[in-house]
């Protein structure tokens, strides 16, 4: 049992689109991303998703809005709601809170699908 | 669906040891609370519990060690294992996350038991 400091961590990996688990909470995990530019539409059969912005603007597209989620705030996409995450400005440290089976493209694969995250 | 402004929301309540919920994500959720002085000793059953520090330090006390656990950083306390938060200083701000069966006292009922959080 450790405490593990955000910024900190955030400095562990470059990479984009590709979260890391930084711990367990039963059958969810917290994960760390990196996003720049925009990704891919898709949803998530079952999971809701919660997205809490640690630096940066993200900006939610949905299908009929968009929500712009600056640092200190968060969203969560309930399951079966589209979206498409991206970053505004040069790229933007997103804390996920989300089950454990989530993909992060969710119902799509793509070149971008992270099957097994690697942890921090 | 609507963003939640962290800094915003812990302005929304000013009581001590009793977390609001800001949002369900399936069958967790996330809380905002406010601790000050020291809780009592407890343990869950079942919840692993995240504790992330929005405001001020946290010192989690385990019957071993104890773990300042600052602003930007988070602990998660695994089901089972006995801890007591205390505030460090004037107030902290906390934001927790863990299965909604959980209760703010564990295995403890005391006059700080929350049994039906209030909503932010």
């Amino acid at each position: 049992m450790e405490k593990i400091n955000l910024a900190q961590a955030f400095t562990a990996f470059s990479d984009y689109w590709s979260p890391r688990v930084a711990g367990d909470i039963n059958t969810f995990q917290i994960k760390l991303a990196k996003f720049r530019g925009t990704f891919d539409w898709h949803h998530h059969e079952h999971e809701d998703e919660l997205f809490l912005v640690i630096a940066g603007t993200l900006r939610m597209h949905f299908r009929d809005r968009d929500i712009d989620v600056d640092a200190g705030e968060f969203i969560i996409v309930p399951h079966g709601v589209e979206h498409c995450p991206e970053a505004l400005g040069d790229e933007c440290h997103v804390v996920l809170l989300e089950p454990n089976t989530t993909l992060n493209t969710g119902h799509v694969t793509s070149d971008r699908t992270v099957h097994t995250p690697l942890r921090i």
